[in-house]
Order: structure tokens, then sequence, then C-alpha cells
């Protein structure tokens, strides 16, 4: 872990100016780099901050990993608008400041492989955040704290609904479930971020991206869970209790387990420059365009 | 100004989780320092921090003060969950952690005191925030470094509007409008900030708070924008193009000026502890409760 102090006057502290990246590290090799670069410029477009830069970035990243000594690991990159006067308008030229932190990996219990995690609803509507910023890994997550707070017990991640009563996704994962033998997933809408491993799921494995009423959980065969640290992890059993009839429900284990499978080959093939040119960084973007919230921001 | 540097791992840089304050020190003083301790507290309260020790901020900021040599300029305290490991859900026992910049006050157009500012209304709505976090002065502030970004040129301060057209503020301050003979400030809506100058205000020279759709702006005789570094300033101007008629319009400077008048005696009523019992903190948070969106917090 990498304790490199930030300035005090960093606008990533003062105001959330910036935006953050959690990749895994694998066998010393860090998974996805090129999704994780293309969500990172896209939200330094939308914010209005200079392209990051591939080299530099890779440069410290390798010197922490290296410091760190670790092979298996979750590097989290902290990008920030920098050092600035105090004010919401930003210094005419603003220098980015990035901070790696190359943490252990966190526990997976073993009963999510045996038995698939327990995923909760929240009842409470979850707003927060701006239209503009939908999608993206930034630092304004003052909601998801909250809402981490007030999870009932006994779950190990929770959905999040909208107003409406449509899924958001996870608290701290994206969610797909299968209906009949299609799977979907919820568009990325409010402060939900648009994950890499759903962007690889949505873009190479066929998983589809429809509304999710609350209520529709009910036609849930399986389901899983996905970000950057976990992968995908199948979910076994949904516990809600919003006041209607529903009440949640247990799910299919093999058809999820059989989805992580598909996901871990590609992982498997980034090995291979060979069989991975740079189609699954278009690919992934592109996916995140027809979804229509960022649209006008080219990449 | 301190430069003391923050941990990496502070939730405050992670996640935002954490709230400001920004005092003004006037000839050594700090100005309404119990009602920005009430903010505070209420916003700790909320976040599910600690009460925020009283005793131990002005030592902090003594201390801070000294060291800048200074006895006119801007205290700003940001005030975290501290630091914490990776993930939304905070620590078991969570130390907050203090950071307090002594800053230059910012230099105010003279302009500004003849002529009044001119004010912009940003024509897209204004969205961000989530309803239980309203009012406070949380670090999750994207949406009005972004609003910055966007006002038009030669405007000094842009009110900004929610998806109704109901006006929720000024990017960086709080607005008040006279309209016959009464002064009226919006209610505190989406992230606007309920500010302690417009709270003083409100609590004790009998500014009322009614909704202001845009139209309504119209109406204005006069108007001011408040905040703890600028106190009250005159607005000269309404700058307005909404794709309606209204076009903004010139406003009268002499009551502008007798609010701010009466403001600045109740300021130098501070100075004066028995003319200035605790009850300018108890009127200041019953305003905040009369407005229900801290219903259920008790300080």
């Amino acid at each position: 872990m990498n304790f490199a102090d930030v300035s005090s006057q960093d606008r990533g502290l003062a105001y959330g100016d910036g935006l953050f990246e959690t990749v895994r590290l694998a066998a010393g090799r860090l998974a996805w780099w090129p999704e994780h670069l293309a969500r990172l410029t896209v939200g330094c477009r939308v914010l209005g901050l200079s392209d990051p830069c591939d080299t530099d970035l890779r440069q410290s990243i390798d010197a922490a990993v290296l410091m760190s000594g670790k092979t298996d690991a979750v590097v989290k990159l902290i990008y920030t608008a920098g050092a600035g006067q105090r004010g919401y308008r930003r210094p005419d030229s603003v220098q980015p400041s990035l901070t790696v932190l190359v943490d252990n990996l966190p526990e997976v219990n073993p009963a999510w492989y045996a038995h698939g995690l327990v995923l909760g609803v929240l009842p409470v509507p979850f707003a927060g955040g701006m239209p503009t910023l939908t999608g993206l890994k930034h630092l304004n997550r003052l909601p998801q704290v909250m809402a981490r707070t007030t999870w009932p017990t006994g779950v190990d991640e929770c959905l999040l609904q909208d107003e409406s009563g449509l899924i958001l996704g996870g608290t701290q994962s994206n969610f797909c479930w299968l209906e009949g033998d299609c799977w979907f997933t919820p568009p990325i809408r409010g402060s939900a971020i648009a994950g890499t491993v759903r962007g690889v799921l949505n873009a190479h494995l066929g998983v589809k991206v429809v509304p999710l009423a609350v209520g529709r959980l009910a036609l849930a065969r399986a389901a899983v869970l996905t970000n950057a640290v976990w992968g995908v992890l199948p979910v076994g059993r949904i516990k809600g209790n919003l006041g209607g009839a529903w009440a949640g429900q247990m799910l299919e284990l093999a058809p999820a387990r059989q989805l992580a499978t598909r996901w871990q080959v590609l992982s498997a093939a980034q090995d291979r420059p060979d069989a991975m040119p740079s189609w699954t960084q278009t690919a992934w973007v592109s996916t995140l365009q027809q979804e229509a919230f960022l649209t006008g921001v080219m990449i």
C-alpha cells in the first residue's frame, strides 16, 4: 500500500473534482487496462481535464506495484484536477494529480462461490449524481457511502433503485440477470458506474441493456454481480421485501457460473496480444455511447 | 496558507466523505462561528460522524491562524471521515480528520459595491445531490464545479435552476430578492447550501422563504447575494435570456445596501458577548429545521 500524501489544496479533496479507477492486478498483469483507460479518458473529457497519458499512468502504476511487491492486488488510481485556489473555478492551467494505491485483494467469502451472494434491495429510493456525469467513476460518492450505512443485515450486496422503482445496480457493483435464456443488465442511470466488466459482458457476451423495474426481479432465473475486483460473482438469493407481495427468491447457480466462466475465458485471452487487438476498448466505448449518456463525447 | 498534506487514504479524497466550512476571519475574530459550528454539527449527524469538538476545532484554527500571521482572511475547514480502507463502508471506528487552510480574502471588485454584481441565470437545469444531504456543505461539489465552467461571459455570479425552473440559489452564494417591501429567499433544495449569512438574514432580519420560479425574477426590485466570505453584496443587474420574453433587468441598489448595512450591524454586535448570547445559533438551527430538510436531526 502506498501512503504518499496528497496536497491539502487538492481539488479532489475540496470538491471531489476528479475520477478514480479500481483495477485488478492478476499475476502481475493489469486486467482490462484499455477499458479502464478508456473510461478514465471519457471522464476527463466530460470533466474538462486533459487526456490522461497512458505511458505516464503505466509508469506510476508499475513503480507503485513494484514497491508493493505484490502480483495479485487491487490498484486504485485517484486522478484529480490537482491543487488549486479556493473556489469552484479551476485554475487556468490545471495540473492533474495522480495517486496510486496498491491494496490487498479483499477476502471473498468462499460461500459466495459455493452458494452465491445474498443480494438485498434497498427500499429507499437512491438519488444523487448529475445526468452529465452518469456512468463515470468520479469522486462524488457520498450517496453510495450513505447507502452503504443503511444496508439491511445479512446481505452481501444491495441493489439501489431510483424514485421510479427502477434498479440502478448494486451499491458497489453492476447487476445482470437471466430471464428465459437471455442475460440482461439495467441501463446506466443516475450515479451508477459504467463498470468495465459489465461493458465486456455487454459488448462481447451478449448481455442486453433493458430497464429493470423492481417487480421484474421476480422473473430472474439467475443473476450475477460484477466489478473489476470481483469479476463475475453468482447471486444465490435475492432478499426483497418492498411492501408488496414479492419477498425475494432463490436463484439458479449454474447459468451464473457459466457466464462467469465465459468471462474468465475472455480475460485469459488478454494475455495473448495476438488474440487481443484494441477491439475490446473500441467495443467497450461504443457500448457506452450506445447507451447515449455519453453523447457528444468523442474518444 | 497551510500546506500540510492529507493522507492519500483519506475518505474525503476517495469519496468526498466529509464536510467543509468557509469562515470569515475579520480583525482576528471568526465571524458567526456558532452558526458554522451548528451547520457542521448537523452535517456530522446526518453523515453519521461523531459531533465535532468545539474546543479542538478552535485550537486547530487558532494555531493555523497564528501561523499564517493574518487577521483578515478566509479560514476553510475540511472535516472528513478520516483514513480508511478501500470501499464505501466506513471503518468500524472512524477517526475524523481536520484540515485548516487560512487563505487570503478574495479580491472583491470595487464595482460590486458601486454598481452591484452582474448576475446570470444558467439555462441548463442543475441536478445533483441527494435529498438527505440537502443544505449541508459536504464535499461532493462536482456539480458546482461543472456549473462554474459553463457560466456565460460577463457575469459575476450565476443562479442555478432545477428541472422545474425553480431557482436553487447562486453557484457559490445564496440569493435574496426584494418584492414590494418584503425580502425573500428560495428554499434550500437539491445541492444548495444552507448559508450562514442567509440563515442570519432569515432568522433575524425578516427575510422570508418562498419558492422562486425563474419567471418571478421579473418581479424583483432589488437583490443580494450572500456567503460567509462576501457577506451581503448587492446585485446591480440580472442578465437573463431563457428563451422567453424575460431578458433580465436593472435593479435598485439602495434597498440592497440597506439590507447589507443591517447585516453588518448585526455582525458587529457579535463582538459584545453581552449583546450576543447563544440565541443566534439556536435561531439559525431552528430556521434550518423549519425548512424541514433536517427533520429528525436534533441539535
